[in-house]
């Protein structure tokens, strides 16, 4: 396995201004390896319970490496939350933890060599005990999420110095920095050791940071946005995907591998839940990164 | 006179988090001709009161063209508001007219034949009206406020079919269309008449629209922004500056003179009032148009 992802598969019950989606498949890591599977094919590190339907599975089968994939007696984690009408915030309404609360996450030894890992917003303290099963990783990225922030601060920042990049929402890289400025945040954190910052802002796109360098990028401007959930994890799960398909961790790479998180990013909120990503095909990434490309140069 | 600029000069008293100032030089003309002025030397239509101080008219005389500059009985429009903590969003405190409010512009015979004209956010009927006093006119361009949106919406759009270009920010796009998207807003704008749509989304940079072509520009990512005044005023000014240097028109120098935007944009907030702009030299425009390069590059 050349890339290993370790987060979240959900049942999602979402509302959105013009749809309400019923225990969808969902999740961090769902969003993420199932965009990072247009690049490689990733190894899946998650729980589900003995209700996961059949044909979400074969929806996972057909993209990813499941043998990290635990079903446990009960009920899989769920999540539950609403849009407003504009689509800019979304309101958590409930979180079942179920069989997420008792997981202990193992690497299946055909994962142990990966050189690329992603850690999706797991317990810090359960993506810091984790990464340190791998033997070679040669570049490795966490996300986090303000509910972490908020309960375990100290564990989050041990979290980022054990990982080469972190990947944080502008809010919550300012409710953990107590910094307004992004770049003030990006420094803060790189302070603590970890050596890229990428923070999202959702359709205005991210900045990159490393050192004193800022690589800021737009998001794909979109006429028909439905659902933006998992867009974040898209974009992550597209730049682990990009930079394990060119086994590259340079800064120019890295630069790359953020446009194709716009790119897969675009995908994912054109369609509600998962579907933008599964209804895309590999040319229309290569159309879509060509229109990108055009979007933004002068 | 090559380039026309028609528009406020004020006194602006300005609340932000790190300075109070007061009675300072601003208004929407000021910062859009000053701008400008590192490009071409634009003349200007504007008036101001008796108590308008040598100190301010010498800013202008260095760098501007003063016969449209009309000086009349009375006092200086003057503009007060207050910034929150975050520097996102300005209330308006107070507004005085004062000689604004019986100004009947006029073009000089010098500047009928400019073939750029400007029109700040004007009352758009009189924007309308002026633009009509201009011989030959190559490319125009105009912005708008909440205010006129609110109070003269059909004036707004009759404003918008006589000029080549519309330059508005992201809210007052939403609050003219009633569109939340910001394609389908600049959309609508386009099927009144228009041929460019520049939206301008503050510290997330602007999307220009032209037929079904989109340009998506980042902000200059700055770390230390203390006062974002006439910000989106330096930006239009730029664009103007840029055009009728190159007296250029198509599309390609339209894009550049955004980019031109978004630089003379960030020298603006990096002062209080005008002192961002007017400290800038030649070479720092160059050098960091550079580094705005090298910060959207991949």
């Amino acid at each position: 396995m050349v890339l290993t992802i370790f987060g979240s598969v959900a049942f999602d019950t979402i509302g959105t201004p013009t749809k309400i989606l019923k225990n969808v498949l969902g999740g961090a890591a769902t969003f993420a390896s199932i965009s990072a599977s247009f690049f490689v094919k990733p190894g899946l590190i998650a729980v589900i319970g003995k209700d996961f339907p059949k044909e979400y599975h074969k929806i996972l089968s057909k993209r990813l490496d499941l043998k990290g994939l635990a079903i446990k007696d009960g009920k899989t984690f769920r999540y539950s939350g609403v849009y407003d009408k504009t689509l800019s915030s979304r309101r958590t309404l409930r979180t079942d933890l179920n069989v997420l609360r008792s997981f202990k996450p193992t690497v299946p030894d055909s994962y142990r060599k990966s050189e690329f890992v992603y850690l999706a917003n797991n317990d810090p303290d359960q993506n810091s005990a984790l990464i340190k099963e791998f033997d070679n990783v040669k570049f490795s990225m966490c996300d986090t999420i303000d509910f972490w922030i908020s309960t375990k601060r100290s564990s989050v920042i041990r979290m980022f110095k054990q990982v080469d990049a972190v990947v944080i929402n502008d809010e919550e890289a300012r409710l953990l920095t107590k910094e307004f400025n992004l770049i003030k945040c990006a420094k803060k954190i790189m302070s603590w050791g970890t050596k890229y910052v990428v923070i999202k802002k959702g359709e205005h796109g991210s900045l990159l940071f490393f050192e004193d360098l800022i690589f800021s990028s737009p998001a794909v401007s979109l006429e028909n946005v439905v659902d933006p959930t998992g867009a974040g994890d898209s974009f992550a799960g597209a730049m682990m995907g990009y930079l394990t398909s060119k086994k590259k961790t340079d800064l120019t790479s890295i630069k790359k591998s953020v446009a194709f998180g716009n790119v897969m990013g675009s995908f994912a909120v054109e369609g509600y839940g998962t579907e933008g990503l599964l209804r895309v095909k590999k040319p229309d990434i290569k159309k879509r990164m060509s229109q990108y490309e055009k979007m933004i140069s002068f």
